[in-house]
């Protein structure tokens, strides 16, 4: 088995329940709070945007939570997901670290995302919900909403950041395909759009926006729901499918894990990968650091605030406790990549505090010069959220020629870029430059955070 | 394991060898000739465009050729491929056929293709040269030669029809990433794009002229040699893979098929899956029905002359016996997917003629639509080639229906969509009309043709 360069698992191998990290912790994060009465929020608080079943895997203190059969059968359509040894990259590194990477973009939208869509999108249908409302960024979580939409038979409505929707007509034209309605935000559709468009025609809109019109179309109507793609608990929980597998998969070729580096938008896919070997950490079982990775122009664990901030910019959402660089954030148009959302998930945020993960964050030259290098070594071209993973990963892997140990590296390739070339364009053209997220544009959007908590 | 959702291999478990189908065939197929002599072309008429290995798996009359170790261990980047049984997709036609499909597009290159170009590259890497130029229509194969030719450190330069090139931004900065060099065809670059250029400036282009191209900058310079993508007897020979890990994993699900469908532009991807099945069914194991779906722009098979032609537009190549819609053929605007080269291979040109295989063309329309209902149901967007053989399939499943059989469908889906998503754009703005390819252009293109053969 040492030897291989793919590690699979059979689908009789796939695990059958994602993992609640929330009952292990030393502490529980705190809760989310009800944006009108600042008291934390019930079930009830998020009934009209998210079924009930969700609402409860968002407050389980089970450890477990079985993933029903029916979403078992759509996983299978991908999943297991290859857990890969990146022998060509570690040889044009020349290093003696030994770098494993776990693929996530076999995946039909593409990436990890489907994780977490294809569960939200069957537990809405057994609570008769008809349609979902979401908001998209570079286009992977619209992607993977309307693909799970398509194979339960659901309506899909997606409000897409107006910068990448103007930029990236591909994704319009995949979200079609898997049959969804796809608007730029802000949009003419809802009364908050309509709002921000005459305030100003040409708003290149942002996640936090883009979420209050998801949020806007959701709420009043019973057959409608919301479906979020990061952030939050249950969401980060779908995820855990990932790391479960890659245990399996390192135990097959006998291997432990020094290092685990995943990329930060929102943190889901970091969160998939990580939180089971940090189960096996708490319990003593092994000792990698664990390091998130995020863009220096978007960097809201390593920059932003740990306070309480709503999720979306007009207010509409609980508010939670987590690292952000304030709700009103709108990321500069110089990012190419994705994670550009203005807070890190609640519970990202508290492992943070409670040190038991590490955080950088990167420039984005760095990341596209590990992005071309990684493709033109093992092949896949990475989506530039990844780009970040596998940056931190050439860190760590020439640290480790440095030191002369063999280190194991494991990674979180959670796409591939085949949607997001304009990226790689700008990139190949000279026209990238790097930028830091300003110290005085957070501490100005502190001032725009509630204040009384 | 009669259940499973996707059939998988080991890496243990791939082949070895490519399969030759040659001395296998009741009678020899016709030889090239040498374009100026009209006399047929031995190994040194070659040997300007190709290295001296291809060439003799070109003429070779071994029925297996080992595959070297090298190219094995990067074929394992994303080799076996997985076999899927298309439940969803049975269920939504309500047909008793089973319907399975051999997906490529987990390949970095997202088809077929690096099959042939890793091989090529490596080949070439053996005998000294340093830099391989080709065409690419769609840009399939231009990422795929580009992928291979960043593995094995070589230099790569391609001329892709300017239609296509204008159209498909993201297939330049794809092949950027791996590291090689685009051109729009007709070029600057060469004398014949110049002469074509001077003529026309706005000359769309087409495979035939872009291939003019790349053989003129090779053939001059022996560290520089030319790779074809499809038509050849050793490319076709590559991707036998394909059926042969078919073979195993039907076996493995203890089906055979009653009938093979696979979309033909220049044949590799139909030949690839289809060539090992051939072969027994002539050895009398098996009785599948094979059909080549082409499209009804460009219906080689099916409305193109068996006569001997030029592989190019310039009339450089050798000659081929082959179906063709004569080599000045351009394709109309009007067609959106791939599969536009003039000519047929060859060797299913051959085989056809011996009634071995069937053929079908079908318009676009009804391919987009098959490829639409595919990716609502399986998940996967194909590319625009591939759905030209869902289309037969559905075609097949609801004749099955219609005759209440339980029949066995096998399919070739030879790669994803994601980088011709402006074509499902078309089809879902309704701009896309059907066209089918004039007789009297045919008739007209005949008269051009090499006469005195």
């Amino acid at each position: 088995m040492a030897d291989l360069t793919k590690i699979l698992l059979d689908e009789s191998e796939m695990p059958t329940s994602w993992y609640n990290i929330v009952p292990d912790l030393p502490s529980p994060p705190p809760p989310a709070l009800h944006p009108g009465t600042r008291e934390p929020a019930g079930p009830d608080d998020f009934a009209p945007l998210f079924p009930m079943a969700l609402i409860m895997q968002e407050v389980s203190q089970d450890s477990y939570i079985e993933i029903p059969e029916e979403v078992q059968e759509v996983y299978k359509l991908w999943r297991p997901s290859p857990l890969f040894r990146a022998r060509r990259l570690e040889k044009a590194l020349d290093t003696p670290a030994r770098i494993y990477y776990k693929y996530e973009g076999v995946s039909p939208a593409g990436s990890h995302k489907p994780n977490t869509s294809v569960p939200q999108a069957y537990y809405n249908k057994m609570e008769g919900v008809s349609k979902l409302t979401t908001e998209t960024g570079a286009g992977q979580w619209g992607t993977a909403l309307a693909f799970a939409c398509a194979l339960f038979d659901m309506e899909c409505e997606v409000w897409q950041v107006r910068a990448s929707y103007d930029a990236k007509p591909y994704r319009k034209a995949m979200i079609e395909t898997f049959g969804a309605t796809i608007h730029p935000s802000p949009s003419e559709v809802t009364e908050y759009g309509r709002k921000l468009l005459a305030d100003d025609p040409n708003n290149p809109g942002s996640l936090g926006i883009a979420i209050s019109e998801a949020v806007e179309m959701a709420a009043p109507h019973p057959e409608i729901r919301y479906a979020l793609g990061s952030v939050l608990n249950h969401v980060l929980m779908h995820q855990t499918i990932i790391g479960e597998e890659a245990l399996k998969q390192l135990a097959k070729v006998d291997d432990t894990p020094d290092v685990i580096i995943g990329c930060t938008g929102g943190g889901s896919n970091f969160a998939g990968l990580t939180f089971p070997f940090l189960r096996e950490k708490m319990a003593g079982k092994m000792n990698p650091t664990i390091r998130a990775v995020e863009p220096a122009a978007c960097p809201s664990l390593t920059k932003g605030v740990y306070a309480y901030d709503f999720g979306d910019t007009a207010g509409m959402t609980p508010l939670m406790k987590m690292h952000t660089l304030g709700h009103d954030f709108i990321p500069d148009e110089i990012h190419a990549g994705g994670l550009r959302y203005h807070g890190m998930s609640p519970l990202i945020s508290h492992i943070y505090e409670l040190g038991l993960i590490e955080a950088e964050s990167i420039h984005q030259t760095e990341c596209f010069d590990a992005g071309v290098q990684f493709a033109r070594n093992e092949g896949i071209v990475p989506a530039p959220e990844p780009t970040h993973a596998l940056a931190g990963t050439v860190r760590e892997a020439l640290a480790a020629k440095e030191a002369g140990e063999e280190r194991v590296i494991l990674t979180a390739l959670c796409g591939h870029g085949h949607l997001d070339m304009a990226a790689y364009d700008r990139y190949f053209s000279g026209d990238m430059i790097d930028y830091d997220y300003p110290e005085e544009k957070v501490r100005d959007a502190l001032t725009r955070l509630p204040q009384d908590l």
